[in-house]
């Protein structure tokens, strides 16, 4: 049997996935990948435009980051979190080399999940208060606490932990709040946060937790106005502002932080993924000085075995400092704004399926609909379509809901681009027509 | 400024601590480690004693885990959980292939807190019920939920998870159950079991989630009939037994699994650390035929982007290769019955200071206390000249409330187990005087 067929076979023979029931699934066997390609065991290759969850910033294989895994690897993989590792030093400088001010240490955690698990375990001790307000359109994480903080669809079979409120936040697109301009949106999206706020008791709340832009939930760019807003009703009932950068961060959004853009000042920022492009499991809390400072003398009860895990600091260090001598960050912003901004405008102006596209960086959605009027999502059935259209045209889309996220490397090339847009062009050619036939 | 200053100054700066008051912390900086030896940058080598967490058990650097680290990292160190990569399926056949008869499938985590976590969540799902009981002695991982299951004080801080439950297990060295044999221990601790969930309703409770052999709580090797006899309880009342060897699992008690021993059936089993010695962070589920069949077509609702890792996933097959081929988990089980145990049963009897060593393979634990009639555990004090006189001679300890644990790695030779036996006297020596003075 050749290796794509035992890769199959052995995967649903002995392999339990995430988020899915076992007995549907037909994955496709990834045999290897460089820069924003990867290829089957065929040899079959494909432009990879979800980055595998949004998460290979620095593209596949980026050789300065084998290398230093490599290198590591030989020298010392792991060690105690108590200990001091020098590459461990030198991983949280390379972090803070591009937070925001104000900020003085860095937690390391396994990922985003438990990333958000000790920041709202750090806002809780901090504050002497228990309550986390967070988003429905959100997604923080599996684990108990950061899976309740989470809004969608996958909190609701896991509501075992106490403390969590949820609120709406902006979408000028689907607003909840009646707005007809993304000011208007912003603006009622802050008041309906503070007004939730008062009404649980400001004395009750720990923490606002926001991913800066929501991925998932659809790369909600905030409107103007709303995280500043945020900031303000935080400052004014003693709360800490959580930023989750874990989707993000490190160069998705054309910028080191997504919270560079609107300059807001968090009290703790979340991260993974991008910081290593998850070559090895990492994340990690940013912690101001404030909330670092409540933990000089009182112990922080949180920990794990890999905190600050050698492997995943040297990938770390070499992944940050290879972003900036290559321009990987700026390559995003480019495409984003010259390239592949531009062609989804295009494609939404040309194609009556897209009801909106909106994005920063390479950190896009392209939403689907039945009627532009309406704004009515497009189905399961339709999405089927796209998956296999893009497949067919070799390219690896990141599919949620009605949308689709174009979410490639920050790597990507402007020719790559070109390619996926002219994909993008004749799958949205099928759904219109096939839109077309449904309302017709 | 040399190394060790340089790795000192930059953690102190920039390095949040897990379980730790920030100002308090003193470092020791290690460089490089080899087998069952690390350095610091100055080239001053110490035995192993804590294996970090409890955690290499194929000892640090081995070549062909290094090399397979090296391997992958080339090929395609990061992919997303819903593709399959052959890597996976291997790493899963090579956790089943020493995993108890009836198991079926793997569902690979970041560590050992997350993989409590989703066993808890399939317990939960697979019975319909909410409730998960362990003992007030276990530690589960720093998580929502698994921080909660755990029963000692890491718990108490964070406790806003609800549906956990805690007993007392055996402990017959410190019984709360008025026991004077191991075998009324092991039968008073199932009825207490059995009576707690027969008040809480035992169509509610939905697990019991137990440490094999709980290891941070003291190395407490449960006596002969207990496990069997927890079988029995949550057979009768339809609860799943989950078995955490996150600490006892892949050798560590001189066998594959610590269930081994006893012969008992889990319906999940967690693990992480010994898996792959820690090389790359990694935890997961082992799963049963019965539950995996409950996920067939119903959603698992749960999941994580570096489930699975490629990298992660390389360093388990080259570890458990390894393991296999050297026979490691062998010398673990030799070591401990030859050389180890009746090492610190030798010291047990010789010095007045020590209470009880308890233990199995490479897994002991050295009780200290004042006096030996009442079995008042020493103070912190006198943990304190431990920690400083093993450094002196050398030795890395793990120790924890007024125990040593020593945990070498599994691949620890006789010479080092003497070498550390012969530190342990001194300093044990030296504990006895303080306590005769104390004590006139």
């Amino acid at each position: 049997m050749d290796e794509g067929a035992t890769s199959v076979e052995l995967d649903r023979a002995h392999v339990f996935h995430s988020w899915s029931a076992q007995g549907s699934l037909t994955p496709l066997a990834v045999a290897g990948g460089r820069g924003s390609e990867v290829w089957d065991h065929d040899g079959r290759r494909y432009l990879d435009l979800s980055s595998q969850l949004v998460n290979v910033n620095i593209g596949h294989c980026h050789p300065a980051v084998v290398a230093a895994i490599q290198e590591q690897a030989a020298v010392l993989p792991t060690v105690s979190p108590a200990h001091a590792a020098l590459v461990r030093g030198r991983a949280a400088q390379a972090v803070l080399r591009h937070a925001p001010p104000g900020m003085a240490k860095v937690f390391f955690t396994n990922g985003g999940a438990d990333a958000n698990e000790n920041a709202i375990r750090m806002a809780r001790v901090h504050t002497g208060r228990d309550k986390v307000v967070s988003t429905y359109r959100s997604y923080h994480g599996n684990t108990g606490a950061a899976v309740v903080a989470t809004g969608d669809w996958r909190r609701v079979p896991n509501e075992y932990a106490r403390g969590h409120v949820h609120v709406f936040g902006p979408y000028p697109y689907r607003s909840e709040f009646w707005a007809s301009t993304p000011q208007e949106e912003a603006e009622r999206a802050v008041h309906h946060l503070e007004r939730v706020i008062q009404a649980e008791g400001p004395e009750s709340v720990a923490a606002i937790l926001l991913e800066t832009v929501p991925g998932t939930a659809g790369v909600l760019v905030p409107p103007p106005g709303y995280l500043a807003g945020v900031r303000e009703v935080a400052d004014r009932y003693g709360v800490l502002l959580v930023l989750d950068e874990v989707m993000a961060g490190f160069g998705r959004t054309g910028a080191w932080f997504a919270l560079d853009h609107w300059g807001v000042r968090p009290d703790l920022v979340t991260f993974a993924k991008g910081v290593n492009s998850g070559y090895v499991p990492v994340g990690g809390v940013i912690v101001s000085e404030e909330v670092a400072a409540t933990f000089e003398d009182r112990v922080f009860p949180g920990g794990l075995t890999y905190s600050g895990h050698p492997l995943a600091m040297a990938s770390i260090v070499a992944a940050v400092e290879a972003m900036e001598q290559e321009g990987v960050v700026l390559n995003a912003a480019r495409v984003g704004a010259d390239v592949l901004g531009p062609g989804l405008a295009r494609l939404a102006a040309e194609h009556p399926c897209v009801g909106e596209v909106r994005g920063l960086g390479v950190f896009w959605a392209v939403e689907l609909v039945t009627d532009r009027a309406t704004r009515e999502p497009v189905g399961a059935g339709v999405m089927g379509r796209v998956r296999t259209g893009l497949l067919e045209r070799g390219m690896l889309a990141f599919l949620v809901e009605n949308r689709i996220h174009v979410v490639p490397p920050c790597v990507v090339t402007d020719a790559e681009v070109h390619r996926a847009l002219e994909a993008l062009d004749a799958v949205l050619t099928d759904i219109d027509a096939t839109i077309d036939e449904e309302t017709s």
